[in-house]
């Protein structure tokens, strides 16, 4: 079992001794079920292994890590919700196995659960999460609305796009990790810069997601390749070729973008547009750029050749998506 | 003007400085929308006037007072969504004004935004008044889940619609009230005292807005009488009826509350076997014992003659509903 592994499974079992169904259960059952469906875990190990790797007390991230996977869940139900997401994980989304209103409220009160997660820190570490935690679940609810109204907007700039996904996801990443650099209770500067890294591997992670979207392997990426050129979304790989690519393409592109009718060749034909004007190897320079970002920070932080070699083994392996 | 109005005033115009419109719009406009169509603003004002009671600087409380304030807009905005409720306060409800979405997304803004407004208090009364926060946000997400469950159950006892009414509206009035025994640095056991007179002066306004709704007076109750008689609603005054009247007057109630079609006599009916059974009576027996034990309590605090005499008439003041 390698290190990640051993990490994943003491927080799942921290994370069944602490999440149990009470009353009333029309409110519990639907938090429970979300959080037992699955996923990576991917944030809460991020906790763990920081905290681990700048010599704290593993056992006091717990709650963080806790903290930050049902928090990061909640948003996972009123985002299905606002997308009229039939499925999560391979399973029903919680609106559609109980309704609306419940994932409303079950959403509400995992939130609340989340902030809950805290209340064993000492009240300066407490209130050091506390305010980290809400600045970036904040800036988590700007994502997703950027998000959303990018979706009517024709004049999305790649930075505003990498502003969106910071919002939307990589905030989170990076603060799981400081949340971790906190408990262990190393200085500010040092905690800024662990968040900076996650940060940066966070955007990179996002990027990623959109290349393999269009040009991954579809055994391994265990999404429908093409799925976002079908749904017309907005990705890095479509802004980027509409900045880049020249006008007789960009109207292929836009008209492309224009129609919900499933043209059964509008997957191999904007591949090939993409292709054409070098968005696979733009993208991946981004992505590069990023991770290259990351990795930078990782060499001025205060810690043994051997510690960053395991973080850098970490971000190398989330992008190879071995996780 | 009256003390209670100038609280008012102080808090609506703190409120006003601290809420302002920030990007992206689309989160942050129903967020000011709604808490700027008004409101009684009942709960931040007993929060000044409790930590002013008790000699804390009333500087210091209008974070906390902000805090409640936000937090129960948000739960107007995700209720109104649950309820399907096009008006509140005169105005159209936020999911109606923007959309469903909108409303839930920006609703989890709007809690984050209530966590954040206790961000200047010092860690030890921090994390002291969000550990109450916490319980109390989550006693309110429960007891609108028991409200939603007991739309569909026939067996619903009167402790249990206590139980309800409590968590769904009473916790965050005794919350308020002891955020600011906690920032006047009263002692625990006092800070207790404040919640339970709160807790049961919420309990009585609550039961009061159940008789009124069929005995209150229409002009200035400010709702249409009958309203819950109209909706089928369990209230105290039927659930009380059902338990106390003759297998006769039961069914006729049963009866009543199976139909959805508007009798145009129903209202009258139902409000004359209410009276038959002396259900007017036994409500305001009931109103007027969370009011005796409320007003009993606040005469075990530790403070002057004068003082329980302001909290006296500000609860007498909500009783009579002339806020």
């Amino acid at each position: 079992m390698n290190i990640v592994d051993t990490y994943k499974e003491d927080f799942l079992a921290y994370l069944n001794s602490a999440i149990q169904v009470k009353e009333p259960k029309n409110l519990y059952e639907p938090i429970y079920y979300i959080l037992q469906i699955g996923g990576k875990r991917l944030r809460p190990i991020l906790t763990l292994i920081t905290c681990d790797i700048l010599n704290g007390n593993i056992k006091k991230a717990y709650d963080a890590a806790l903290a930050v996977e049902v928090f990061h869940n909640f948003t996972l139900i009123h985002d299905d919700i606002m997308d009229s997401a039939p499925i999560r994980r391979g399973k029903e989304t919680v609106h559609i196995k109980w309704d609306i209103n419940t994932g409303i409220l079950s959403g509400d009160a995992m939130m609340i659960l989340a902030y809950q997660c805290f209340e064993n820190y000492e009240p300066f570490n407490y209130k050091k999460l506390l305010k980290l935690f809400n600045q970036t679940a904040l800036e988590v609810c700007e994502g997703q609305q950027l998000d959303v109204d990018f979706e009517i907007r024709n004049d999305v700039t790649i930075a505003e796009y990498v502003k969106m996904i910071t919002y939307k996801t990589s905030v989170l990443v990076a603060a799981a990790m400081k949340m971790g650099a906190i408990i262990a209770e190393v200085n500010d500067e040092e905690a800024d810069k662990i968040y900076d890294f996650g940060l940066n591997l966070g955007i990179a992670f996002q990027l990623q997601d959109d290349y393999l979207d269009t040009f991954g392997d579809a055994a391994t990426f265990g999404k429908q390749i093409g799925g976002d050129i079908i749904e017309n979304k907005k990705t890095f790989l479509y802004l980027k070729a509409i900045e880049t690519s020249n006008e007789k393409d960009k109207k292929s592109l836009l008209d492309f973008y224009k129609t919900k009718i499933t043209n059964p060749n509008k997957v191999s034909e904007v591949t090939a547009l993409f292709k054409k004007n070098n968005i696979d190897k733009l993208t991946v320079q981004e992505i590069e750029f990023y991770t290259n970002k990351a990795f930078e920070i990782l060499e001025t932080l205060s810690i043994s050749k051997e510690k960053k070699e395991i973080l850098r083994n970490f971000g190398k392996s989330l992008m190879k998506r071995t996780l």
